[in-house]
């Protein structure tokens, strides 16, 4: 492949890619829970906000169960994602603002996560094979996450 | 490459990536702030278990600092790596166990946390260009960091 049209060729995955992740911000906006799960490979293993520490695959009765316990939509901000592509293989990391309102809490919250996905590309196009999204916590004691932080 | 090649060169790859993660651990062990940050390329983005949401690269006054922060040896012992290698990147991730008495609680502590390491092969070797640690929290109104948790 020449250089020129290696060139085109990443910037088509980084496209596909970046389209990946919009589509599953849009469908927290959306409360679609199988768009949510669609790009994720059936053995996809996420580290997630919640325990455990390790979840393998999106499972869309899950992610019904979870979108249910919000009123209205949940918004999912996309912020500074950098995309490495390196030949089928795709690494992604960036920032996601999580916002809505619980129906637990009863009113708004919002914060910043951040997350890191690896992606593979099958004859379907590009899946998430790996997701670890985290907020960090203060060490002064409190252990509490630290959801006041601005990217 | 033939296949046959590939395979051992990859294999090479995996215990090479699996040596860097090794001495990390070796030198939190030895309490070598140098030690633990040579693998780390200078503009790694690090997403670690304190704010803020990202740091960039490992210095070693601040790793020093932490270090003396505890009484005698740190543990970290690493477990279920799965490393996947595709060129000059790798995909790493697994689980870190940090084990020891932290100087301000004056009592032993361990803990498993989620590792996403992402390395590229530079003229000297692999290096560390992206780290993504975290522990995740409980989502029961408490919010505390899942430190009881197992892989």
């Amino acid at each position: 492949m020449s250089s020129a049209r290696q060139k085109v060729q990443e910037s088509n995955d980084q496209t596909a890619i970046r389209a990946v992740i919009e589509s599953v911000a849009q469908a927290h906006y959306d409360k679609n829970a199988a768009g949510i799960v669609a790009p994720y490979a059936p053995d996809a293993e996420l580290y997630s906000l919640a325990p455990p520490l390790r979840h393998v695959g999106m499972k869309t009765n899950e992610i019904q169960a979870w979108l249910d316990t919000w009123e209205g939509s949940i918004e999912r901000e996309v912020r500074d994602l950098k995309i490495a592509v390196t030949g089928n293989f795709a690494l992604v990391h960036g920032y996601y603002r999580l916002g809505g309102t619980p129906k637990s809490a009863g009113r708004p919250i919002s914060f910043w996560m951040r997350a890191t996905v690896a992606l593979q590309c099958e004859r379907n196009g590009w899946q998430i094979v790996h997701e670890h999204v985290s907020v960090p916590f203060y060490m002064d004691g409190s252990l509490r996450p630290a959801f006041d932080l601005q990217p």
